[in-house]
């Protein structure tokens, strides 16, 4: 499995895989480098210490992120038509096939909570920039006429992102047949009284 | 540091504050050893195996639970009082001082939701149990004429557990100063739509 062509980048989809499993702190480098094949000394090449692997992870996962939940609602119509399909792209990132251990965010979130540092910093500036999605999101539909004038938007925020939160853990954790189904009754009734 | 009277409580306690900082994986029984100042062997004698040490640890947590949040709630009257008094103790839980990296059960279930097994088997149950108390004291808030007759009572019961979820992940994470004060505003306005 040793190759030269094997870039930062697919060594970084396997240690996604593998940190959705076990999560950030057990990655080790050695244990990565046994999971793609390399060397331990080769794998240093791309990252020079556990600290680094961690922070370029998470940058890899926010850009998957983006591409799998930000891109694709962009392309739906501004007001509450985005804002379903944020979350019908967020139950999908939830369920993706490259973190079968469950989301990574989540697992960082509560790894990294409580340890100051490069991986924390960006966690937090990148979960800041997907709250201000949200918040933007939501001033477009009062924009749009979707949403009443008086909206408290952050309000709106927390309560988008804990239908995410409600969700993984009724699907993951409790196997709740009815968890999808009840994300969605969750966002009718946010955007019911968002509409005033 | 070694003691014949040291108990298996006073290690769970000792294996609480530090699981809360590494997560149950990282606890080995050598590390735990170390921390309680007692050989490897003389810990095994109180666990046999790490995944032993899990599930005792999981029990003494939900033993935690119900003293910081269970048994102060009964004692507020049924009804909304008695839901207020939830989220109020559940809020001094989120922050115990024996959990210094954050909730216990937030940690378990990231690491066990996709990990078969006697822990996940225990927390799940026991996460049906707390689940079970929240929809109880919604009933109860029926029966008592807070809330009206016809209440989902099962979407209240993951609203109300969101509540706790967004205040973790904005107080933890975010630092946020306004995350108590909006998992109030959170309650208030999901009262207010039980009411009918």
């Amino acid at each position: 499995m040793i190759s030269g062509q094997k870039t930062q980048e697919s060594i970084l989809i396997k240690a996604m895989y593998s940190a959705s499993k076990t999560g950030f702190e057990a990655l080790s480098i050695g244990k990565l480098a046994s999971a793609v094949g390399m060397s331990k000394s080769g794998l240093f090449a791309h990252f020079n210490s556990k600290e680094q692997l961690q922070v370029d992870l998470l940058k890899a996962i926010a850009k998957k992120f983006v591409e799998v939940v930000i891109t694709p609602s962009l392309k739906a119509s501004r007001g509450e038509p985005r804002i379903r399909a944020m979350l019908k792209y967020l139950l999908a990132w939830a369920d993706a096939k490259f973190m079968p251990g469950g989301c990574l965010f989540l697992t960082a979130i509560v790894e990294f909570d409580d340890k100051p540092g490069p991986a924390r910093d960006f966690l937090v500036s990148n979960q800041k920039l997907w709250l201000n999605f949200i918040s933007e999101a939501a001033s477009l539909a009062i924009v749009e006429d979707h949403f009443q004038k008086d909206l408290d938007i952050e309000l709106f925020t927390f309560e988008f992102h804990s239908i995410y939160q409600s969700y993984h853990y009724a699907s993951r954790l409790l196997n709740d047949p009815l968890a999808e189904s009840r994300a969605w009754i969750m966002l009718d009734k946010l955007l019911e009284r968002s509409r005033g």
